[in-house]
């Protein structure tokens, strides 16, 4: 038997491609699509690329009714909108997976701070997990509320986590430069997204201050053992689909890029959606839009003692609806690339 | 046992869009990928977007040996080379699929004439059938040499057929106006696919005298049941997949949108890729990025007398590797959709 | 002592390349830059791009004061919002320039079928020009009222002139195929022009129904002597700037493509503005991308008996800005390429 | 009486952009355009939008009547190409300037060293002036020899200027991560500016090894008064103008952003072409594409110590073809805004 899906807030660009992941998951099945803006229209009304595959009306959302019907929910809803609903869905015994931030940190007054609104579950996040499965597969495994990762702390803790594990860089060093397509602004409307806008500009945004920083922080502090505060900024690429993270840190003592390379390649290693690139090719956006992958390279710089990795992936993918995938397998213990082994699309 | 498969000129677009395709395709199995550019390069150093997905090394075309080890060959080369190797798949008895125009033409004459050079395999042309299922199914599935249609005729021919076939309108007046993504051109190097170039432009070009002009005309003459004439104008539009064809012919008498669209509904009732979008939806690129669809919807206009249809498809799929994937399947009576039931990627 | 400027509805994409090109203009002095959407911004904070050039707030429209600071007055307004703005201006003795559709058609009846709005100020009608300088620059020097032409239409008609007024071609067989950049559609928000959705994306839209339709039909019908009806399908194409027009009508008889080249280049000979560019060229939206130019170039095909044209221009400029600023001068005697006289930017 | 300009090398994008401002400068007229790939067409069929504004073969380059032709000479050439040339010049008397990298360096040891070729004219390195008018402005009013700045060079040196000038940072702790549109990489063919592959596709490249290291530390050292080691990773961004910097160092102590804000405006006041944009505002590429403006701002980050600078530029105006008419203007006491004060194009 299948498994019942529910999708809350199916008509933004995270939700709609859970949808289309779990279209073709072979143990996922459908069964409530919500949506604040597009009730009762034909789910394919409002992304006609995916008529013949979905054939379901957009839900107006009523959560003891959909956490009934589906044995896994999923929400994809701005932040402080996720906390009512998995309270039901754990009440109702149902896993429950949350796209946005209110179930990623560990601290509810570092939520409180950086987002500005009142948590109002603080009774869940202990038994929440951080849905980076590279990191915390075990507990994923086990849990019932999962924090799926934000896009940008996907690639970036993916990008420096051997460094971190191995103690090899300064980590009142890091830069965090990180360049994302549109669709990581979501499908709502707003000059900053007008196509003549965005079309041949690149810009930063929300300079020292993006919500993702502290989420970044918690991770890499846990993966060095020590707290650390990194400068992450931003940028707004007119692209669809994509993050690259350039991240700089400064080594603690000289080593070969050999070396360096050898750790990665060690600590990723069995990791089948994180492919540290052969010698000779660095990564790119386009090679992983449309799969889960992220694309890493590590390289060393003796000129100026720092060490500079290049990580990529599709941010509506393994930065948002594809890890939540992966998570769902493991929660289910399918296999964890199920649904999400193939390729992406390339040009 | 899996089907053998050998692709010919495996680093262009076409054909590395068929390892793509292929790669995941249930009952296929990748055994020679031939290149003319990259001899004894990893496929993935070429394409790195599928590292871990294909592990083979590209070849030199040997004709003989190549054939020998798979069951089906599939060439995209340019046109005057699939001859040869086509001539050696069947004397050894294999199934050939050319991606190019050798295979298209029923006349000889029409392929020297357009194309300016010489057939040298003019005696396989009787037994070669023109690889458009929703028009020549039946022949595909007992032929062992299929010439896949092209792009652009791929996209006018399904747009016009049910007018055609129905006499509805007249012949003398069609004009193709089509539009076409950068990877159409290939990924061969020119002036003409620089990127700054082409972005924030459109042109036209090769207009009145494009090669695919003949293959339309071809087809859509067997339709009308009378030759046909058409005026075929291509443009090449800054994004890198899809094609949009409008399509223009006056009708012989007056007949209502309702009738025409359910004509339109009629003629491909059961044809899972071409989709005749519901009232409302126009056809665009993106909606069939990605996937082996057809989107079509026609457009009544008393106050012209004309009907305007409006074709889209992902050039590189149902305009050529998906299209040729779907042939296979039907050579080898497999499920018409084997390895290409997924949607698209959107955005 | 240089003209004064008042501009309405100053930041839209058509208003705000008006300020553009005046603060550059010998002749003109911007006084009143009025905007809905910002008022009591400063017009650089809107469009930063123009920091240190303009350094004017946006006003709230008031228009007898608006009107009495300024000799003349660019209204660049959604349809139906420049009439009692007209009619303020000739009472007061100014010279007035819509770029809106409000004073555009000679027939009342025809404006109101297509705009679905009651015209307020039919009476002055009359007296209002066609704004193309091509085809009616002595009219234009006299006028006190100028219907600034569409995007469109500009170019649909400068493409089709020398064939109507020749004479060439079955008036009935006109069918324009036209594509924009987004810039097109202003800079209001929709779903339609968020970038996620426009990128890597290209639709028809309007199909048969585009308001431009009877614009261009006026002004066709008046070169040839004739009612004529034509289909015009608008598209989007993603990118900025640019339109252009694939334009098709049968010939009336046989006719060398040497000769009709030669009639429109004698029929545009002086036209600084209209290019009928050198054998071996096409036109391409980015070779017109930031000038007034509209480039033309008229294919024979012989083997259909049509001709086809390629006309492209500017939306923002020769399609609405640029034109206006020409419109002017000629209103005011001044060399008609006052302001207009550089080449755009490529690539 | 008119200064005489040759351009060798006019038909790359920076040779062709010299062309665009240089016939519109009111004292400058063009007498030679030299290629290698275009010899005797004319300029308008490699470049068709400047059709009518220049009416000029491209001529093969003969260095002796070149030099005899003209009172200054740009070169716009790979790099080892312009020694020769600059020594005629300079024999004959004339005022030169390189858009290429053989004059931008103080020692000729870094220069072979990074650029890997001899200096065939190290003698004339002193008398070369670095053309970077907001830092240089008194020397280049008397050079006759000036090497224009590399594109990245010239955004990252006037985004840190006023920081270094200062000794506000920490000079160990430069990060510099620099985003160029694609007509940075020349309109030379590779699969690595291919439309296909660069649309929709965000890379890093050279990463710690770009050869205009070495250009910015020399200059960033001498505004510090020590030397300087940066890291420096340029990346490519689908668009085609545009450079944008984002620049990392940590403060010495602590410092508010409005001081810092009023360091940065206090050390450009008076500089036209450097905007250092009103509180509110962030700079983007788009904003001064088409101009030869450079936008910064700087933003304290008090949470990590560091001030992060963004600075963007229009990498074949500011960032090559304008600074080299800006150079041009002061050599000839022109007003240093001739030719280059106009806004850009938006959107």
């Amino acid at each position: 038997m299948k498994i019942k899906v529910g999708i809350i807030g199916a008509t933004g660009y995270a939700g709609a491609e859970l949808v289309r992941l779990l279209v073709s998951h072979p143990q996922a099945e459908l069964v409530a699509l919500t949506t604040q803006s597009y009730e009762d229209s034909q789910f394919y009304e409002v992304y006609p690329y995916i008529y013949r595959y979905v054939d379901q009306k957009c839900l107006q959302l009523d959560p003891p009714s959909l956490v009934g019907a589906a044995d896994v929910i999923f929400t994809a809803l701005p932040h402080g909108h996720a906390m009512p609903v998995a309270r039901e869905a754990l009440r109702q015994g149902k896993k429950f997976i949350d796209l946005g931030a209110d179930f990623r940190f560990d601290s509810r007054e570092v939520y409180e701070k950086w987002y500005k609104v009142e948590h109002t579950a603080p009774d869940l996040l202990e038994q929440a997990v951080y849905g980076l499965p590279e990191l915390h597969r075990d507990k994923i495994r086990s849990a019932c509320l999962v924090g799926n990762p934000g896009c940008y702390p996907t690639s970036v803790i993916l990008g420096l986590a051997p460094l971190l594990a191995h103690g090899l860089v300064d980590t009142g060093t890091v830069v965090a430069d990180c360049k994302s397509g549109v669709s990581g602004a979501g499908r709502g409307l707003s000059l900053g997204v007008h196509f003549a806008e965005v079309n041949e500009n690149f810009r930063a945004y929300n300079v020292g201050q993006h919500r993702h920083t502290p989420e970044i922080e918690q991770e890499l502090s846990k993966l060095a053992g020590e707290d650390m505060v990194i400068s992450f900024t931003p940028h707004l690429t007119p692209m669809n689909r994509g993050i690259l993270s350039t991240l700089y840190a400064r080594l603690k003592q000289e080593i070969s890029a050999a070396k360096v390379r050898a750790l990665y390649e060690e600590y990723y290693n069995g990791e089948f959606f994180v492919r540290v690139l052969p010698e000779g090719l660095l990564p790119q956006t386009k090679a992983v839009a449309g799969s889960n992958h992220c694309d890493l390279v590590p390289v060393v710089d003796p000129r100026t003692g720092r060490v500079v990795v290049i990580s990529v992936i599709d941010n509506l993918i393994k930065g948002a609806a594809g890890q939540a995938v992966q998570n769902m397998n493991l929660m289910y213990d399918l296999p964890e690339t199920m649904g999400l082994d193939r390729p992406g699309l390339y040009p």
